[in-house]
Protein backbone atom coordinates (compact mmCIF):
# COMPACT_ATOMS: atom_id res chain seq x y z
CA UNK A 1 0.00 0.00 0.00
CA UNK A 2 1.22 3.26 -1.47
CA UNK A 3 0.01 5.60 0.66
CA UNK A 4 1.34 8.99 -0.76
CA UNK A 5 3.18 12.44 0.60
CA UNK A 6 -0.16 13.56 2.38
CA UNK A 7 0.17 10.98 4.85
CA UNK A 8 3.67 9.71 4.80
CA UNK A 9 5.04 13.10 6.88
CA UNK A 10 4.25 12.09 10.84
CA UNK A 11 4.86 14.44 14.09
CA UNK A 12 5.08 12.53 17.08
CA UNK A 13 4.96 13.68 20.70
CA UNK A 14 6.86 12.14 23.38
CA UNK A 15 5.72 13.99 26.71
CA UNK A 16 8.16 13.46 29.23
CA UNK A 17 8.70 14.91 32.84
CA UNK A 18 11.27 17.27 31.79
CA UNK A 19 11.31 17.21 28.29
CA UNK A 20 8.52 17.30 25.76
CA UNK A 21 10.27 15.84 22.19
CA UNK A 22 9.00 16.18 19.01
CA UNK A 23 9.95 14.41 16.01
CA UNK A 24 9.39 14.83 12.13
CA UNK A 25 9.02 10.78 10.65
CA UNK A 26 9.05 9.88 7.01
CA UNK A 27 6.43 6.69 7.37
CA UNK A 28 7.02 5.73 3.49
CA UNK A 29 10.98 4.96 4.68
CA UNK A 30 12.12 2.74 6.89
CA UNK A 31 16.02 3.22 8.22
CA UNK A 32 17.39 0.11 10.28
CA UNK A 33 14.26 -1.09 10.97
CA UNK A 34 12.29 1.56 12.41
CA UNK A 35 10.43 4.66 10.36
CA UNK A 36 13.28 7.10 8.97
CA UNK A 37 13.37 10.31 11.86
CA UNK A 38 13.69 13.06 9.36
CA UNK A 39 14.30 15.73 12.55
CA UNK A 40 13.63 16.24 15.76
CA UNK A 41 13.96 18.98 19.32
CA UNK A 42 12.37 19.27 22.39
CA UNK A 43 11.06 21.61 24.78
CA UNK A 44 10.08 22.17 28.58
CA UNK A 45 6.88 21.19 29.16
CA UNK A 46 6.05 24.36 31.06
CA UNK A 47 6.65 26.44 28.29
CA UNK A 48 5.29 27.41 24.87
CA UNK A 49 5.58 24.42 22.56
CA UNK A 50 7.63 25.20 19.29
CA UNK A 51 5.32 24.95 16.40
CA UNK A 52 6.74 27.88 14.63
CA UNK A 53 10.24 25.56 14.26
CA UNK A 54 8.26 22.76 13.39
CA UNK A 55 5.93 24.37 10.67
CA UNK A 56 9.93 25.65 9.40
CA UNK A 57 10.43 21.73 9.75
CA UNK A 58 7.60 21.37 7.12
CA UNK A 59 9.25 23.86 4.78
CA UNK A 60 8.07 23.53 0.85
CA UNK A 61 5.37 20.81 1.95
CA UNK A 62 3.41 22.96 4.17
CA UNK A 63 0.66 22.05 1.81
CA UNK A 64 0.79 18.44 3.34
CA UNK A 65 0.08 18.99 6.66
CA UNK A 66 1.70 15.83 8.62
CA UNK A 67 -0.43 13.30 10.85
CA UNK A 68 0.10 13.59 14.60
CA UNK A 69 0.38 11.24 17.05
CA UNK A 70 1.26 11.89 20.95
CA UNK A 71 1.65 10.08 24.43
CA UNK A 72 3.77 10.83 27.37
CA UNK A 73 4.47 9.60 31.01
CA UNK A 74 2.54 13.10 31.92
CA UNK A 75 -0.73 13.25 31.11
CA UNK A 76 -1.91 17.20 31.63
CA UNK A 77 0.97 18.15 29.46
CA UNK A 78 0.08 15.62 26.88
CA UNK A 79 -3.61 17.15 26.80
CA UNK A 80 -1.90 20.41 26.64
CA UNK A 81 -0.04 19.60 23.69
CA UNK A 82 -3.10 18.22 21.69
CA UNK A 83 -5.18 20.91 22.46
CA UNK A 84 -2.78 23.00 21.24
CA UNK A 85 -2.17 21.30 17.81
CA UNK A 86 -1.88 23.50 14.89
CA UNK A 87 -5.03 24.09 12.95
CA UNK A 88 -5.46 23.10 9.70
CA UNK A 89 -3.26 20.09 10.65
CA UNK A 90 -5.46 16.99 11.29
CA UNK A 91 -6.15 16.37 15.53
CA UNK A 92 -3.13 13.87 16.84
CA UNK A 93 -4.24 10.59 17.75
CA UNK A 94 -3.33 10.69 21.38
CA UNK A 95 -2.27 6.96 23.20
CA UNK A 96 -3.31 6.54 26.81
CA UNK A 97 -2.59 3.34 27.89
CA UNK A 98 -1.51 0.00 26.60
CA UNK A 99 -5.13 -0.88 24.76
CA UNK A 100 -3.49 1.50 22.32
CA UNK A 101 -0.90 -0.54 21.40
CA UNK A 102 -0.44 -3.61 19.67
CA UNK A 103 1.63 -5.53 22.63
CA UNK A 104 1.57 -8.20 24.55
CA UNK A 105 1.82 -6.65 28.68
CA UNK A 106 2.76 -9.71 30.43
CA UNK A 107 1.07 -7.96 33.60
CA UNK A 108 -1.86 -8.53 36.05
CA UNK A 109 -2.31 -4.12 35.44
CA UNK A 110 -1.16 -3.41 31.67
CA UNK A 111 -2.97 -0.41 31.76
CA UNK A 112 -0.98 1.19 34.89
CA UNK A 113 2.32 1.02 33.09
CA UNK A 114 4.12 3.99 31.67
CA UNK A 115 2.99 4.39 28.23
CA UNK A 116 6.68 5.57 27.58
CA UNK A 117 8.39 2.25 28.47
CA UNK A 118 5.31 0.29 26.31
CA UNK A 119 6.84 2.52 23.23
CA UNK A 120 10.59 2.03 23.70
CA UNK A 121 9.10 -1.92 23.58
CA UNK A 122 7.22 -1.61 20.65
CA UNK A 123 10.42 -0.09 18.52
CA UNK A 124 12.88 -2.44 20.24
CA UNK A 125 10.48 -5.20 18.51
CA UNK A 126 11.64 -4.22 15.48
CA UNK A 127 15.30 -3.99 16.36
CA UNK A 128 16.33 -7.37 18.37
CA UNK A 129 17.15 -10.37 16.91
CA UNK A 130 14.12 -12.66 16.21
CA UNK A 131 13.39 -15.07 19.47
CA UNK A 132 15.98 -13.49 21.47
CA UNK A 133 15.15 -11.02 24.75
CA UNK A 134 15.94 -7.73 25.15
CA UNK A 135 16.58 -5.28 27.79
CA UNK A 136 15.80 -1.66 27.33
CA UNK A 137 17.51 1.38 29.94
CA UNK A 138 16.06 4.41 28.87
CA UNK A 139 17.90 6.84 31.08
CA UNK A 140 15.89 10.11 31.51
CA UNK A 141 14.35 12.25 34.38
CA UNK A 142 13.67 8.27 35.77
CA UNK A 143 15.26 5.68 34.34
CA UNK A 144 13.94 2.36 33.18
CA UNK A 145 14.70 -1.05 32.61
CA UNK A 146 12.49 -3.20 31.25
CA UNK A 147 12.74 -7.11 29.93
CA UNK A 148 11.01 -7.81 26.67
CA UNK A 149 11.28 -11.43 26.34
CA UNK A 150 12.01 -13.56 23.29
CA UNK A 151 8.25 -13.69 22.16
CA UNK A 152 8.05 -9.75 21.87
CA UNK A 153 5.56 -9.41 25.33
CA UNK A 154 6.84 -7.00 28.14
CA UNK A 155 7.47 -7.91 31.11
CA UNK A 156 7.85 -5.44 33.28
CA UNK A 157 11.04 -4.11 35.17
CA UNK A 158 12.84 -0.97 37.41
CA UNK A 159 12.73 2.57 38.01
CA UNK A 160 15.44 4.60 39.44
CA UNK A 161 16.26 8.13 39.18
CA UNK A 162 17.96 9.54 36.31
CA UNK A 163 21.22 11.46 36.11
CA UNK A 164 19.42 14.59 37.14
CA UNK A 165 17.46 13.48 39.93
CA UNK A 166 20.26 11.90 41.43
CA UNK A 167 21.99 15.19 41.08
CA UNK A 168 19.06 17.46 42.29
CA UNK A 169 18.42 14.99 45.22
CA UNK A 170 21.55 15.50 46.79
CA UNK A 171 21.73 18.83 46.63
CA UNK A 172 18.11 19.69 47.87
CA UNK A 173 17.72 17.14 50.72
CA UNK A 174 21.16 17.80 52.43
CA UNK A 175 22.67 20.93 54.49
CA UNK A 176 26.34 21.01 52.17
CA UNK A 177 26.15 19.25 49.22
CA UNK A 178 26.43 21.55 46.16
CA UNK A 179 24.14 21.07 42.88
CA UNK A 180 26.43 19.24 40.35
CA UNK A 181 24.71 19.82 36.78
CA UNK A 182 24.96 16.89 33.76
CA UNK A 183 27.51 19.46 32.07
CA UNK A 184 29.62 19.41 34.69
CA UNK A 185 29.76 15.22 34.81
CA UNK A 186 30.93 15.70 31.13
CA UNK A 187 31.16 13.06 28.43
CA UNK A 188 33.05 10.27 29.73
CA UNK A 189 33.86 8.11 33.11
CA UNK A 190 35.03 10.84 35.71
CA UNK A 191 38.07 9.67 38.17
CA UNK A 192 36.32 6.92 40.64
CA UNK A 193 38.33 8.68 43.72
CA UNK A 194 36.69 12.12 44.31
CA UNK A 195 39.34 14.80 45.66
CA UNK A 196 36.92 17.02 46.72
CA UNK A 197 33.26 17.31 47.33
CA UNK A 198 32.37 18.21 43.84
CA UNK A 199 34.18 15.30 42.06
CA UNK A 200 32.89 12.80 44.74
CA UNK A 201 29.15 13.59 43.51
CA UNK A 202 30.51 13.34 40.09
CA UNK A 203 31.57 9.66 40.71
CA UNK A 204 28.68 8.88 42.61
CA UNK A 205 26.21 10.29 39.78
CA UNK A 206 28.33 8.48 37.02
CA UNK A 207 29.40 4.83 38.65
CA UNK A 208 26.11 5.30 40.65
CA UNK A 209 23.68 5.00 37.46
CA UNK A 210 26.02 2.54 35.74
CA UNK A 211 26.53 0.32 38.01
CA UNK A 212 22.60 0.53 38.86
CA UNK A 213 21.89 -0.74 35.60
CA UNK A 214 24.62 -3.20 35.45
CA UNK A 215 23.18 -4.86 38.53
CA UNK A 216 19.74 -4.76 37.01
CA UNK A 217 20.79 -5.98 33.20
CA UNK A 218 22.36 -8.81 35.23
CA UNK A 219 19.67 -10.09 37.81
CA UNK A 220 16.99 -9.25 34.52
CA UNK A 221 19.32 -11.45 32.22
CA UNK A 222 19.59 -13.93 34.80
CA UNK A 223 15.88 -14.33 35.46
CA UNK A 224 15.36 -15.45 31.73
CA UNK A 225 17.18 -18.46 31.50
CA UNK A 226 20.34 -17.18 30.44
CA UNK A 227 19.83 -17.35 27.19
CA UNK A 228 21.71 -13.88 25.51
CA UNK A 229 19.98 -11.33 25.38
CA UNK A 230 20.11 -7.63 23.08
CA UNK A 231 20.97 -5.07 25.75
CA UNK A 232 19.38 -1.55 24.23
CA UNK A 233 20.01 2.03 25.54
CA UNK A 234 18.56 5.45 24.96
CA UNK A 235 17.21 8.49 26.28
CA UNK A 236 19.75 12.05 27.24
CA UNK A 237 22.11 9.59 29.27
CA UNK A 238 22.13 7.21 27.64
CA UNK A 239 25.58 8.93 25.77
CA UNK A 240 27.52 9.01 29.00
CA UNK A 241 26.33 5.35 30.08
CA UNK A 242 26.83 3.89 26.23
CA UNK A 243 30.93 5.42 27.54
CA UNK A 244 31.33 2.39 29.60
CA UNK A 245 28.64 -0.30 28.38
CA UNK A 246 29.89 -1.61 25.02
CA UNK A 247 27.51 -4.62 24.73
CA UNK A 248 24.77 -2.16 24.37
CA UNK A 249 23.22 -0.71 21.52
CA UNK A 250 22.34 3.12 21.28
CA UNK A 251 19.33 4.23 19.86
CA UNK A 252 18.38 7.62 20.35
CA UNK A 253 14.87 8.57 20.83
CA UNK A 254 13.62 5.05 21.22
CA UNK A 255 9.97 6.23 22.34
CA UNK A 256 9.63 8.47 19.91
CA UNK A 257 10.56 5.76 17.36
CA UNK A 258 8.18 3.64 19.24
CA UNK A 259 5.08 6.34 18.20
CA UNK A 260 5.90 6.13 14.86
CA UNK A 261 6.13 2.59 14.54
CA UNK A 262 2.45 2.49 16.03
CA UNK A 263 1.56 5.11 13.61
CA UNK A 264 3.23 2.95 10.56
CA UNK A 265 1.42 -0.16 11.92
CA UNK A 266 -2.10 1.76 11.63
CA UNK A 267 -1.55 3.44 8.14
CA UNK A 268 -0.50 -0.11 6.93
CA UNK A 269 -4.13 -1.51 8.34
CA UNK A 270 -1.86 -3.38 10.94
CA UNK A 271 -4.07 -4.32 14.13
CA UNK A 272 -5.08 -2.93 16.70
CA UNK B 1 46.11 6.42 82.57
CA UNK B 2 42.84 5.36 84.68
CA UNK B 3 40.64 7.99 84.22
CA UNK B 4 38.02 6.82 86.68
CA UNK B 5 34.56 6.82 85.82
CA UNK B 6 34.06 10.50 85.75
CA UNK B 7 35.06 10.50 82.59
CA UNK B 8 34.76 6.70 80.70
CA UNK B 9 31.23 7.71 80.04
CA UNK B 10 30.68 9.34 76.85
CA UNK B 11 27.84 11.30 74.98
CA UNK B 12 28.56 11.62 71.25
CA UNK B 13 26.47 13.27 68.98
CA UNK B 14 26.41 12.77 65.18
CA UNK B 15 24.12 15.40 63.45
CA UNK B 16 23.30 14.11 60.22
CA UNK B 17 20.63 15.36 57.31
CA UNK B 18 17.91 13.14 58.30
CA UNK B 19 18.55 12.30 61.88
CA UNK B 20 20.77 13.52 65.13
CA UNK B 21 22.28 9.77 66.41
CA UNK B 22 23.19 10.09 69.98
CA UNK B 23 25.56 7.48 71.25
CA UNK B 24 26.39 6.64 75.11
CA UNK B 25 29.79 4.85 75.01
CA UNK B 26 31.86 3.38 78.11
CA UNK B 27 35.31 4.68 77.33
CA UNK B 28 37.07 2.57 79.65
CA UNK B 29 35.49 -0.57 77.98
CA UNK B 30 36.96 -1.88 74.34
CA UNK B 31 34.25 -4.05 72.31
CA UNK B 32 35.85 -5.63 69.22
CA UNK B 33 38.22 -2.20 68.88
CA UNK B 34 36.07 0.13 69.76
CA UNK B 35 35.05 2.08 72.31
CA UNK B 36 31.74 0.10 73.88
CA UNK B 37 28.36 1.67 72.61
CA UNK B 38 26.00 1.31 75.88
CA UNK B 39 22.79 2.61 73.94
CA UNK B 40 22.20 4.73 71.00
CA UNK B 41 19.16 6.99 70.03
CA UNK B 42 17.97 9.24 67.24
CA UNK B 43 16.45 12.08 66.83
CA UNK B 44 15.00 14.19 63.80
CA UNK B 45 16.98 17.36 62.95
CA UNK B 46 14.16 19.30 63.06
CA UNK B 47 12.26 18.23 66.57
CA UNK B 48 13.21 18.69 70.35
CA UNK B 49 16.59 17.08 71.23
CA UNK B 50 16.22 13.95 73.43
CA UNK B 51 17.61 15.32 76.61
CA UNK B 52 15.18 13.64 79.38
CA UNK B 53 15.74 10.33 77.52
CA UNK B 54 19.71 10.70 78.01
CA UNK B 55 19.27 11.68 81.66
CA UNK B 56 17.58 8.62 81.72
CA UNK B 57 20.47 6.62 80.42
CA UNK B 58 22.41 8.16 82.72
CA UNK B 59 20.58 6.67 85.93
CA UNK B 60 22.46 5.73 88.86
CA UNK B 61 25.36 7.23 87.73
CA UNK B 62 23.44 10.54 87.26
CA UNK B 63 26.29 11.79 89.48
CA UNK B 64 28.57 11.06 87.09
CA UNK B 65 27.72 13.54 84.05
CA UNK B 66 29.12 12.38 80.41
CA UNK B 67 31.86 14.07 78.72
CA UNK B 68 30.28 15.31 74.99
CA UNK B 69 31.79 15.40 71.87
CA UNK B 70 29.11 16.99 69.06
CA UNK B 71 29.90 16.61 64.84
CA UNK B 72 27.83 16.24 61.67
CA UNK B 73 27.23 17.33 58.35
CA UNK B 74 24.61 19.71 59.19
CA UNK B 75 26.63 22.71 60.96
CA UNK B 76 23.62 24.27 61.74
CA UNK B 77 21.42 21.79 64.42
CA UNK B 78 25.26 20.74 65.28
CA UNK B 79 25.28 24.00 66.18
CA UNK B 80 21.99 23.75 68.17
CA UNK B 81 22.74 20.44 69.74
CA UNK B 82 26.30 22.06 71.10
CA UNK B 83 24.04 25.03 72.68
CA UNK B 84 21.56 23.32 74.22
CA UNK B 85 23.50 20.81 76.17
CA UNK B 86 21.90 20.01 78.96
CA UNK B 87 23.51 22.70 81.92
CA UNK B 88 25.70 21.17 84.67
CA UNK B 89 27.27 18.60 82.07
CA UNK B 90 30.84 19.31 80.75
CA UNK B 91 30.32 21.34 77.51
CA UNK B 92 30.66 19.45 74.57
CA UNK B 93 33.44 18.97 72.45
CA UNK B 94 32.79 20.23 68.68
CA UNK B 95 34.32 18.53 65.94
CA UNK B 96 34.36 21.15 63.02
CA UNK B 97 36.47 19.56 60.57
CA UNK B 98 40.08 17.79 59.50
CA UNK B 99 42.11 19.72 61.85
CA UNK B 100 40.15 18.33 65.07
CA UNK B 101 41.07 14.62 63.88
CA UNK B 102 44.33 12.64 63.31
CA UNK B 103 43.76 11.55 60.72
CA UNK B 104 46.08 11.41 57.06
CA UNK B 105 43.59 13.55 54.57
CA UNK B 106 45.26 13.06 51.51
CA UNK B 107 43.75 15.24 49.52
CA UNK B 108 44.20 19.28 48.76
CA UNK B 109 41.39 20.97 50.89
CA UNK B 110 40.89 18.72 53.59
CA UNK B 111 39.23 20.63 55.69
CA UNK B 112 35.88 20.51 52.79
CA UNK B 113 35.68 16.78 53.27
CA UNK B 114 32.51 15.86 55.26
CA UNK B 115 33.34 15.37 58.65
CA UNK B 116 31.00 12.45 58.86
CA UNK B 117 33.01 10.47 55.83
CA UNK B 118 36.45 11.30 57.92
CA UNK B 119 34.89 9.78 61.44
CA UNK B 120 33.69 6.63 59.80
CA UNK B 121 37.53 6.52 58.73
CA UNK B 122 38.77 7.25 62.14
CA UNK B 123 36.55 4.75 63.30
CA UNK B 124 37.78 2.25 60.39
CA UNK B 125 41.37 2.52 61.64
CA UNK B 126 40.89 0.26 64.33
CA UNK B 127 39.04 -1.92 62.65
CA UNK B 128 40.76 -2.94 59.63
CA UNK B 129 43.21 -5.12 59.19
CA UNK B 130 47.26 -4.20 59.55
CA UNK B 131 48.17 -2.71 55.94
CA UNK B 132 44.88 -3.35 54.35
CA UNK B 133 43.34 -0.61 52.39
CA UNK B 134 39.36 -0.62 53.58
CA UNK B 135 36.14 0.73 51.33
CA UNK B 136 33.89 2.21 53.54
CA UNK B 137 30.00 2.18 52.44
CA UNK B 138 28.03 4.79 54.43
CA UNK B 139 24.15 4.21 53.32
CA UNK B 140 22.36 7.24 54.87
CA UNK B 141 20.67 10.23 53.67
CA UNK B 142 23.66 10.58 51.14
CA UNK B 143 25.70 7.64 50.30
CA UNK B 144 28.90 7.84 50.39
CA UNK B 145 32.03 5.06 49.33
CA UNK B 146 35.31 6.05 50.82
CA UNK B 147 38.60 5.16 50.57
CA UNK B 148 41.23 4.25 53.49
CA UNK B 149 44.56 3.46 51.81
CA UNK B 150 46.83 0.65 53.09
CA UNK B 151 48.88 3.27 55.59
CA UNK B 152 45.38 4.49 57.16
CA UNK B 153 45.34 7.81 54.78
CA UNK B 154 41.71 9.37 53.75
CA UNK B 155 41.81 9.11 50.26
CA UNK B 156 38.63 10.54 49.02
CA UNK B 157 35.75 8.85 47.29
CA UNK B 158 32.37 8.97 45.91
CA UNK B 159 28.91 10.47 47.34
CA UNK B 160 25.19 9.91 46.14
CA UNK B 161 21.86 9.44 46.88
CA UNK B 162 20.63 7.14 49.31
CA UNK B 163 17.50 4.84 49.21
CA UNK B 164 15.24 7.74 50.87
CA UNK B 165 16.69 10.49 48.62
CA UNK B 166 16.23 7.89 45.66
CA UNK B 167 12.25 7.32 46.61
CA UNK B 168 11.43 11.02 47.17
CA UNK B 169 13.11 12.68 44.07
CA UNK B 170 11.36 9.63 41.95
CA UNK B 171 7.85 10.72 43.61
CA UNK B 172 8.34 14.45 43.67
CA UNK B 173 9.78 15.68 40.09
CA UNK B 174 7.80 12.81 37.92
CA UNK B 175 4.12 13.39 37.66
CA UNK B 176 3.08 9.69 38.34
CA UNK B 177 5.42 7.93 40.51
CA UNK B 178 4.24 6.79 43.86
CA UNK B 179 6.41 7.37 46.82
CA UNK B 180 8.11 4.04 48.04
CA UNK B 181 9.19 4.44 51.76
CA UNK B 182 11.99 2.29 53.31
CA UNK B 183 9.19 0.29 55.11
CA UNK B 184 7.49 -0.86 51.89
CA UNK B 185 11.12 -1.88 50.48
CA UNK B 186 11.20 -4.33 53.15
CA UNK B 187 14.04 -5.88 54.41
CA UNK B 188 15.66 -8.25 52.02
CA UNK B 189 16.14 -8.04 47.74
CA UNK B 190 12.53 -7.59 45.95
CA UNK B 191 12.10 -9.31 42.91
CA UNK B 192 14.20 -7.76 40.07
CA UNK B 193 11.51 -7.93 37.15
CA UNK B 194 8.42 -5.25 38.71
CA UNK B 195 4.97 -6.11 37.75
CA UNK B 196 3.38 -2.89 38.66
CA UNK B 197 4.60 0.84 39.47
CA UNK B 198 5.57 0.10 42.77
CA UNK B 199 7.15 -3.06 42.66
CA UNK B 200 9.57 -1.39 39.98
CA UNK B 201 10.47 1.03 41.86
CA UNK B 202 10.95 -1.27 44.73
CA UNK B 203 13.51 -3.13 42.44
CA UNK B 204 15.44 0.21 40.86
CA UNK B 205 15.50 1.61 44.32
CA UNK B 206 17.22 -1.95 45.80
CA UNK B 207 19.55 -3.23 42.69
CA UNK B 208 20.33 0.29 42.02
CA UNK B 209 21.84 1.33 45.01
CA UNK B 210 23.32 -2.47 45.25
CA UNK B 211 24.90 -1.73 41.66
CA UNK B 212 25.99 1.11 42.68
CA UNK B 213 27.88 0.35 45.30
CA UNK B 214 29.61 -2.61 43.74
CA UNK B 215 30.74 -0.64 40.80
CA UNK B 216 32.30 2.06 43.08
CA UNK B 217 33.78 -1.00 45.55
CA UNK B 218 35.39 -2.87 42.31
CA UNK B 219 36.19 0.15 40.80
CA UNK B 220 38.01 1.71 43.97
CA UNK B 221 39.53 -1.56 44.82
CA UNK B 222 41.31 -1.85 41.04
CA UNK B 223 42.68 1.79 41.85
CA UNK B 224 44.49 0.53 44.88
CA UNK B 225 46.52 -2.21 42.66
CA UNK B 226 44.27 -5.02 43.22
CA UNK B 227 45.48 -5.90 46.70
CA UNK B 228 42.73 -7.07 49.21
CA UNK B 229 40.63 -4.38 50.35
CA UNK B 230 38.13 -4.83 53.43
CA UNK B 231 34.75 -3.65 52.69
CA UNK B 232 32.63 -1.97 56.04
CA UNK B 233 28.91 -1.22 55.76
CA UNK B 234 27.44 1.21 58.07
CA UNK B 235 24.34 3.62 57.80
CA UNK B 236 20.59 2.96 58.10
CA UNK B 237 20.64 1.85 54.31
CA UNK B 238 23.59 -0.74 55.64
CA UNK B 239 21.37 -3.65 57.15
CA UNK B 240 19.40 -4.07 54.00
CA UNK B 241 22.28 -3.72 51.57
CA UNK B 242 24.11 -6.40 53.68
CA UNK B 243 21.31 -9.05 52.63
CA UNK B 244 23.46 -8.97 49.11
CA UNK B 245 26.60 -7.63 50.09
CA UNK B 246 28.30 -10.97 51.84
CA UNK B 247 31.77 -10.06 51.40
CA UNK B 248 30.96 -6.75 53.84
CA UNK B 249 31.07 -6.43 57.24
CA UNK B 250 28.36 -4.18 58.82
CA UNK B 251 28.91 -1.93 61.79
CA UNK B 252 26.15 -0.03 63.17
CA UNK B 253 26.79 3.63 64.17
CA UNK B 254 30.44 3.83 62.27
CA UNK B 255 30.34 7.56 62.68
CA UNK B 256 29.21 7.61 66.54
CA UNK B 257 32.18 5.15 67.01
CA UNK B 258 34.67 7.54 64.92
CA UNK B 259 33.43 10.33 67.65
CA UNK B 260 34.27 7.30 70.31
CA UNK B 261 37.69 6.82 68.89
CA UNK B 262 38.39 10.29 68.72
CA UNK B 263 37.46 11.63 71.98
CA UNK B 264 39.40 8.30 73.65
CA UNK B 265 42.53 9.20 71.80
CA UNK B 266 42.04 12.65 74.07
CA UNK B 267 41.66 11.17 76.83
CA UNK B 268 44.58 9.03 76.77
CA UNK B 269 46.70 12.05 75.87
CA UNK B 270 47.04 10.61 72.02
CA UNK B 271 47.53 13.43 69.67
CA UNK B 272 46.44 15.71 68.42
Amino acid sequence: MNDGPVTSRLLAVDVGNSRVKFGMFDLASIVDGLPELVDSLAAAPDGPMPWEEIRGWLGESDSFPPHGIVAGSNPLVRDVVAEDWPSGWPAPRVLTDSSCLDLDVQLDHPDQVGIDRLLNAVAVRRLAAAQRAAIIVDSGTATTVDLVDATGGFGGGAILPGFGLLAQSLHRYTALLPLVTLEQLGVGPPPVIGQDTTTAIKSGLFFGQLGAVRELVREMSGSVGGGQVDLFLTGGGGPLLATALAEARFVPHLGLCGLAEVARSAVRGDSP
